[in-house]
Parts: structure tokens; sequence; C-alpha cells
């Protein structure tokens, strides 16, 4: 019997354990895809306590306390920290099975040193011992980032963001860790949603270009792409809750943009032309800036009214989708490969169900000289845990080239997710461990382990860097 | 090598097994969904032989005999129970890899003491054996629910059932296990079908409230409802085959209602709009009696025209569906959450993929002090095996609470189905144990015996009738 | 730790290398469907390169060298056949973790005792000792079906083929193999392509009735099911995108058909009607003659338009599509039955999330003396390795009877892919043994070596061809 959370946890098998060691231990870490605030790096906030680094503002937490019953008061509530922390305890013995499970006490170990295991009798104590490191200067954001090792995060923006503290940490020669924006184009794509003039007011204003038609639209949003690109901006991220791939002409949009601008509700057709088509103006976009372009699709978001209208949106009430994609992702990706301006792509997934259908489509759009230019992306959300990982990447390599696969991000809003991007490595170590015993893989340890380096770190830097 | 079906059946480490021995051996079952008829358990009806018990209304079996390529005569048919038996016991063998080799020797040892596998070549001495034993008194109804340690069992009940057979059974002393009604208003529902005028006629006779239009229509549901629960009913349950949820106006639903009511044939979305409106309206009856609403979704019946006609419906010619249903159990779980009036309900599917739907559809609403408000109910008919078991407790694991979760029902027509609850404890204590050998959760006895009899009973005893 | 693709490959116990061993090993090979060109077997053509044998036709390996990054030059284009060879080598050691992987080594070994791992590094050496082999006379079409002790071969033929190459193999004394026409309508279905007035033509020629009307058009299909039936057919096949079932009047479709014959184009509505109307007409002729209707669903194809104009279809850019079929199928079969004009049917899919809708599927419609007379296909395509062979049989198993399953099928146009079988014959012994070894089975050998032998070999030649 292995000890919980020991050296070698998740590695099943001696070649596991030796591919972990020799290749993914020490390595760093590039997490494209996350929802850190710069402005918390720069700042290097320091925290007052655990509660405020680990529950203030992650639904995923959230989620399981209030499925195992826990008051709002002491999730988003005005509830004390200590009071919250207690209430996140108490719930912790019953994630059992849960990746927040593991992830909880990674970080615990990883980060604070502590080995014990959370509940509500140990609570106390480690809250404490917590809250008492969190005072030393070296349990701040910029220190968990260097502690991590991490060499590139990807935060996701707002293309009216100025992004000045992606700026001045660019600039800020005691932090070498880069943090890229990412274009993030919701305000632009939900034209249906009442935030959609203000936010036209609100790139107006930040690109210097007076937005009164769908030109001059295109164009500011071209401005920003540009200012990203300049700023160390490499790469879009889009959700897709839905993917009907239509081609209007231009004329047609134009109506539509002009009647929404002159706040007219729009039919959910005009919505879908008018969304197609801008998706594949920012394609063109990227691609010209050899961008990377990031999918998710699957969710859906918003399920609880009640709960949106107390405490907004991205609170912990969505889930997992139906609608199909694969016709429109196709559709897609050929009218820009058609144009020869298709950008390297990630998919993204919320149902395993759907695997199958991105790593076929990944297959289907090549460029000579860039090997997996379409990414199958790693399992995200609902499916970021052992059997979702594990999935993503049989599957992938089932119908794909495991090897050329991009790997881990973290997706996350907190500074000590990094314990994610190790629980992916040892998963993916003791895959390939097990393949090697079982005889389905050669012992071949200098490919293998060149393999877990390129998909814990290389291939990543390579896909979104060198150009 | 482990013998077929040794006591250590299905429990592959030594945590397995003691979490078992310890913890899920001597278990009372808490069987919250069946189809078991009251009567032959009021009567405690004497089988003449093993056919009766075991074939004569099993679907399960009929399917798996007519794949072997059986005639219908020895299935449904004419033939005497020893050739029927005989039948069956030639099928067997090539039920390896099925659920219903492994129930069907497990329910000859457990209830029969019989561990010979049946074949062809021991049918006969299985039959006269089993057959010799139905001869004796605890070899009836009611002995096999005592012997199997059964507290409770919910039956499956037409609203407009007088509940005598739920009657007398309370008022018997000499049998303790409570046989508790479950409100299953398909009459009701299902407006389209020519069933809906006669059903009608007699919820109006049964109630003793006129149907004549939408509102007495509702008022003597509410009296069904009301005589449900005080005839020990605590849980509805709705076959939902299609689930698209709007919300049409009151007038709207009138309008339909009395279209029908004068036997005018409704459009299909008449037809949706009718049975949103009065789930959302049964929702709200249950809610306020604090019941649990199950939903089984994802069937698709009465695939086989031609058996139908001749021999009915429900006998074993359904399969697995593919309507999405994602966005109507959101929508339908909102609407009443928004009014305060979501009860405790249970998700059940039928294909695996949607799995995860359902087990984030859960954490979307909930409510204090009620742990696992909404739960995502065990794996179901096709889904019913080690395979489709396992992996509906990983999903649920993977993105909810697994420690809330209120396991096993049977399902059944047959009073040895009791079996089945042995196996899904074997399935869950070996998913445990495997979990804690491979240092994925801690070696903490205590909380995971614990974790054992809550899914094994306490959870459902408490979610079902403590208030 | 066990070698790479030694003789107990994939084989993880010893009750499955013995089942492997004693029932497996020798059997012989019932390959029902593939895309073999009987031409090629009646000139047994010499190949003057490994590269011809290899890559000259399998999209399979062009896709992954596209995925690679390998310019199309030397995948469809005019480099030479060693740069082809030496690309692929380059592109192989990236392939693991998929079939392709494997299936290059066991290839490369069962054939030409090969058991050096293919890399950049021994590609001149492999090439070469390959192309020495390919000059004898036992490196050709026929002795590489001799060698793998293929007895019967299903190829895949348009209607309006001649056969020729059919019957000269027939009469042909010195190969014993069947070579058997399979009948491959997609002229006479896909009435919308361009194809159809074209085929309509040939089809005339062949038959050598005119066909200027619906009836006559039947009448020359049916003329051509005789023919295929003269000359060795006992089976059709199908590719189903999308699968809607409706049941128009012969009328409506004449004047469909008319409508298409004199040059128009059709709705989406009327080609539905037609190819639904076609295909249970078709299922008629089938079912008079007692052969086997093959439904392969679920592709979505011709993904990428420039590649599709550059070099054609089928070439490595069809992926896994979403439409339903459960519903359609259910119809369509049931259409039959009704008539009593059923055919054997086997049913495939592409995506492991659907297995469990054809696996239920499957129990709906039985004929009496007639084990598994509607068959749920093997893995294919994407679905064609380890993972998904295994899934399938597991899927197949708990809902209805492995034991009548009638397996394996190459589905590949190269000579060299016997291999599959044995891939596919350790996978189903692996996991009898391993079912075994957990006591989730009877350790009884002779039963298992049994189910062996017919999963392997004496289901498929029953089914086809025993009457």
């Amino acid at each position: 019997m292995k000890a919980f959370l020991d050296n070698h946890f998740l590695l099943n098998t001696d070649t596991a354990v030796k591919l972990y060691e020799n290749a993914a231990a020490g390595l760093s870490i590039f997490d494209f895809h996350c929802h850190l605030n710069p402005q918390e790096v720069w700042e290097n906030k320091a925290y007052e306590s655990i509660t405020q680094v680990w529950l203030s503002g992650d639904h995923y937490k959230w989620r399981l306390m209030r499925m195992h019953g826990v008051s709002e008061r002491f999730i988003t509530g005005d509830a004390s920290d200590w009071e919250k922390f207690a209430a996140y305890a108490e719930t912790v013995p019953h994630m059992i099975g849960n990746p927040l499970y593991h992830w909880t006490h990674m970080e615990l170990k990883m980060f604070f040193g502590i080995e014990k295991r959370l509940t509500l009798e140990t609570a106390r104590e480690i809250y404490d011992e917590c809250n008492e490191k969190l005072k030393q200067p070296d349990f701040r954001p910029r220190a968990f980032i260097e502690r991590s090792n991490v060499k590139f995060i990807g935060t996701t923006d707002d293309p009216a963001s100025t992004l000045e503290y992606h700026q001045l940490l660019k600039n800020d020669d005691t932090f070498t860790a880069i943090i890229a924006p990412t274009f993030r184009p919701d305000g632009a794509l939900f034209i249906e949603r009442p935030t959609f003039a203000p936010w036209i007011e609100k790139l107006s204003d930040v690109s210097g270009i007076k937005v009164y038609s769908l030109e001059s639209f295109l164009q500011a949003l071209k401005q920003r792409v540009d200012y990203f690109h300049e700023n160390g901006g490499r790469a879009s991220d889009h959700d897709i809750q839905k993917m009907e791939f239509v081609e209007p002409s231009q004329e047609e949009v134009e109506l539509i943009f002009n009647k929404r601008l002159s706040g007219e509700v729009l039919s959910e057709e005009e919505v879908i032309a008018y969304r197609a088509f801008l998706l594949k103006e920012l394609g063109k976009m990227y691609a010209e800036k050899q961008w990377v372009m990031q999918l998710h699709m699957g969710a859906l978001r918003n399920n609880n009214t009640k709960m949106k209208e107390l405490i907004g949106p991205d609170t912990g009430f969505d889930s997992v989708g139906e609608e199909n994609f694969a016709e429109g992702i196709s559709r897609f990706l050929d009218a820009l490969d058609k144009e020869d301006a298709l950008p390297r792509t990630v998919l993204f997934n919320l149902n395993a169900k759907d695997n199958v259908v991105l790593a076929g489509m990944m297959g289907n759009f090549n460029e000579e000289g860039v090997p997996g230019k379409i990414q199958f992306g790693s399992g995200w959300w609902f499916l970021d845990h052992i059997d979702g990982m594990e999935k993503q990447m049989k599957d992938l390599a089932n119908v794909g080239l495991l090897s050329h696969f991009i790997g881990m991000l973290t997706d996350s809003r907190s500074f000590l997710s990094y314990a994610r991007h190790d629980y992916f490595r040892r998963i993916l170590c003791n895959l390939l461990g097990e393949w090697v015993e079982r005889g389905l893989v050669p012992n071949d340890m200098v490919f293998l382990e060149n393999m877990v380096r390129n998909i814990g770190y290389n291939n990543a830097e390579k896909y979104f860097l060198q150009r």
C-alpha cells in the first residue's frame, strides 16, 4: 500500500518514477492559460490569511462547500476568514475522490510544508501556521511564481484593457517570468448582451478609433491585436458555448452590426451570423500575427438565476452542456484554411464524450514544419482530474501524436495552483510508465524522458513563442 | 487467480475486503426505487417454480434469450415452466461478461445456497432443488425481503391507485419493512396518449374531484399527492424521454388541456408546453411535501412494433436514446428554485456519456443544511453493471461529493434482486480500496467505513425520510 | 517489465496467454470487410518497394505524417519512394501510443521478420531489407493472404462493377481464399452528388436495364444484387453520415427521382426522403437473399476543402461527427422488421459514446435460431485501437452477448493489415483472461477457448455464409 501523497504519488511503476524523477520533477512551468490578475503580481500583494489566498476567488471550492450544505454566509458571505476556512476544512474530508482533495493537500505541502490532512480537527492549527507563513515575504504572488519555477504566464484579458500591469511587470528587472496578455474578445463577440454598447465605447476610447460602423469596429479590434502583440500577447482565447458556422456577406453583417448599435434586439440567426463572421475576421488577424487561437467549448453557464442575481456570474453555477460543435468547428477552421489564414489553434472540450471529435479534428488541418498545428487541449475544468487528463492523453494518442502535445495549463485564479502542473506530469509519467511496463512501448528512456520534457514544457514554449 | 464468485468477489485489495467485511456486509437495505408489486408482498404469494420467480416478469433475461436466438414460445409463450427454465439455462453460459451472469449466480447462492454454475447440463438439478425450496415458507416474498435485511421499499405507483396493499402492509404488525408508494404520474404527463381520457376518469373517481378543467385537474393531483403522503409516500418518479423546458402561461395550458379533453390531437409544441407546465406544478407540490423527485432520462422505448403489438410495451424492446436534456433540466430546476420550490431531486441517465452533464448539474442547486440536495443517481438499466456503476461513482466523485451519494436501488420486478445491493457495495468498497492502496486517499478506515455505511444505507434514509 | 512486442504482447495474465496460444494463435482469418483491390490479388502484383505496399494508399499513415509537420511532397507528392519512407520513419517514434506504432512493428515482424524499431536511424537498413524480400515470390498479395491464413475476404464494390476479378479468382484453382464482393451502393444513395447521373448511365449499361424511372432503377439494382449473389456476394455496406428515417410514398419518391434525373437540385427533405426509401427497398432485397447489411455511421467527411481539391476525397481529412442516429436506425430496422424483411445487420459507430446506443439497439430485433442477428460491429477507424476495441467488447458484453460477436475485420487497403486480426485476438484473450483471474468469470477453459475461436472466426463464417 502506498502512503497518501507520498513522493511517488500517482507513479505506479518503476518506469513512471524514473521518468518523473529524471525528466519532470525539476521542469520549469509554461502556464499558457490562466485567470491570474497581473495587478496582484505587480503589487505583490500580501495576504492576511490563507482564506484570502485560497477561498476568496475559487468557485471550484465554493461549489463543493455548497454541495456539502454549507451556508452561503461561509462561502461568499460576511463570515470571518476563520469561519470560512473552518467551513472549508469541514468539507474537505468529504471531497475524497475529487481533485480538490489532492490539490488542497498538494498545495499545503508544496507551499507551506504542511503534511497534515485538513479536517475540522486540524483546521485551527493549519490556519494559524499558514497565516504565520503568509506574513513572510516569500509567501506573496511573485515568490509563489518564482518558487514554482514558472517561466511564462498567459493571463486572460479584455481587448479594451490598457495592459498597464503587464507593461510594468515587463519593465521590472527584478521579476523575470513573462506575464503575457491573452486577447479574449467576449465583449466583441457577445453582441446580444446589454454590455455590448458600453464595451464599444470603451473600445473606442482605448483604441483611439471611433467605432461607428463594422469597418471601424474591425479597425479598432485590429489596433488592439497590434497593441496586445506589442505588449507580449501571442494568443487569444474564446468561450464557445455554441458553434454554428455560417458565412454571411460583409453587407449582411454591417446591417446586423448597425441594427444592434442602434439598440435593437437581434434574432438568433443574426447573432449566429455576426459571431461567425467576427470569429473569422479575428482568426485572420491572429494568423497574421502568428498567434495561437484558443477555443474553449461546451460550458452551460449561469444555471442558477437566483444566485446569479445575488452574487453575479462565474461564481460556481456553470456546468457541462450538450451543444454540437464538430461541424461548426470544421467549417470555421476550413474557412480560414482556404484563405491560408488558419492560425495555430487549441481546441478544448468539457465532456470527454467529445474527445475523439477534437482529437480527430486536429488531424484535418496541418502545416509543413509545424508539428501539432491544431492541438487538442488538456482536460479542462470539469475534466481537470486524473480520469479526465488520462483519458484526454489516451484519446489524443489513439488518433494523433501525443508526442507533440502542448500539455498542461492551470486555468486558475490562484497563485498556488501550480501544483496542478505537478499533478499533470505525474499522470503523464504514470501513463508512459505503464505503457512501457506492459510492453506497449519500447523501453527507450532517452526518447521518453525527452517526450516528458517536451509535453511538460518545450512543446508549449515552441508553440506559443518560437517563430 | 480468484475463484469465480468467491467471498471476496469484486474485492481486489485487502483494503477493499476490510471495508466490505467491516462496513458493508451486514448492512440493511434501503431500496428506494423498484417495480415490486405490493399485492404480492401482502399476499405473500407462494411460487410453484423458479421460473415464476425468475423468468415470468424479467425483460432483462428475455432480451438475452432472444439475442441467443431462443423462440418466443420459451420466453413469453406457452412453453412449460421447465422448458422456459431450460431455455434460460442454455443461454446463461453465453452471458459471460453481462451482469445477468453475475446476478443469476449470486441469487442462486444467496437465496438457494446453490453454488453450481447454471448450464443446460445442471439445469434440471438446479430447477428441482429450487422448486423444492420454494415450497418452504421462507421462500416467499416477505421472507426474501426479511432475509435480505430490507428496511424500506419504494414501489412505483399510479396516482390513481388506492394504495390498498400499502395500507394493509402498514397495518400488519408481523411485517416490519416499510413499503412506501412512489408517485409516478405518467397518466397525467403523457397527454398525447389514448390513455389520457380514461385516466382522467379514474383520477376523478379516486380523488373525488371531478376533473373538467386544468384547475380541477391540478386539485385532483394535489389530492393524490396528499393521499400518497398520508400513506407513506415520500417520493415521485418520472420517465423523461425528452426534456424541453418552456414556461407557457396558465391560460395557454388551459386551452391545450381543454382541447385534449375534448378529444383533439395536440401539436408537438402543445404537448411540450403542457408537459413542462405540469412538471413544474408537480415539482411545487413535491417541494411543499419535502418529497424527493426522481427523473429517469434517456430511454428510447418500443423500438419493435411487431413485438409491441404481440406482447405489449415494457417487454424488452427498449434501448438507449440520444435526446439532449442538459438545458431542459437546467431550466426546469432553475424555474422551481427561483420560486423556492425545488424539491430534492435525483437525476438518472442511461448513457454514460451524459454522466458529467448530470454530475455537473447537481452542483448548480443547493440548500443549506442539505448535503447533496440534487443527486446523480446510480447506474441504471443499461448502465447497471460493474463498468457503469464504477464510472458513475468516479464521475460523481470527480466533480462532486461521492460521500453524500444515496447509492443503490434495484429498479427491479423480482424479490430476488437484492443481490444487486451486494454487487454495488462490493464495487464501492473495491473502488475506495483501490484508491487507498494507490495512495490517492488516506488510509483512514474509520472515515471510509462510515462512508461505506452512509452510501450503502444512511444517506438514502436521511435523504428520503429524515425531515 | 515486458519487452516491447514480445510473444506475450498484450497478454497480461497467464490465462490470457493460454487462451491465445490454445485458441487464437493458429486461427484462420475471416476478413468480412476491407477495401482491397481484387485486381491486385488477381494480378498478384509485385512491389518495387515497401513504400508502395505500405505508404501508397494508407491515409491513416498520411494523417500522422501531416500532423508531424511533414511536407505533402513526401506524403502524396512526387518525392522518391525512399524519401517517403524516410519521412515516415522519422514520424514513427512520435506515434507512441497510437495503434499505427504497433501495426507498423507487428507488420515488419510478421511479414518481414524484422524486429528492429523503425526510426530515422534504422530506416535505410529496414528499407533495403524489405525491398530485397519484396523481390521474392512469397512477398506478393496472394502469398500475404495465404501466409496470413485468410479464408475469406469481403471487398467493397460498386454495384455497377462487372466483378471480373472476383470471377477470375473464383475460377483459379491455385488460389483457395474466397474473395467475395460486397454491394456498396453509394452511387445510388447519394442522389444529390454530381456523380448521380453518370452512375445511372453505368448502371443501365452493366445491368442491361435502361433506367428511366424509379421502377426501372429498382429493377436494375435488383439485377445487380442478383448478379453479386451469383458471384459470391453475401453482404452490402453503407456509409451512413446522417440517419433520418421517414417513409414517403412510392409516388413521392418517383417525383423526387425524376426531378433529379432531369438535372434539378433537390431540397434536403427530398434527399432524406429518397435515401430512406431506397435504403428500405435495398434492405428488402438483402433480406430476400439472406445477405448481411452493414451500416457504418458517424463520419464527418472532407473537412479540408483545399486538400480535397488538391488530392481528392478519402485522403485523410475525415474525422468524427456528431449526428444522432438512434431514432433513425430504430425506425429503419423496425420498418423492415414489420414486413418480415429485416436482414442480418451490423451496426458500426465512430465515437465510443454511442457504443451503448448500438449495443442496446441490437437487442431490439431478433430471430429465432439466429444468435446475434443484429451485431454491434468492432471498433472501426478512429476506434480501431486497444482502448476502442476493449471498450467495444465490454459495452457489448454489458448489455448483450459477447459470445455471439462476429469480431474483427481489417477495413484496410493493404495486404499487410492482417496483423490487426492478431492485435484484436490478443485484446480479446486479454479481456477474458483478466475476467477469469479476477474471479468475474469461471475458469472454464473449454468454454472460453471455444468462445475465442467463435469470436475469432466461426461466428463470422456462420453469420455471413451458413444458411
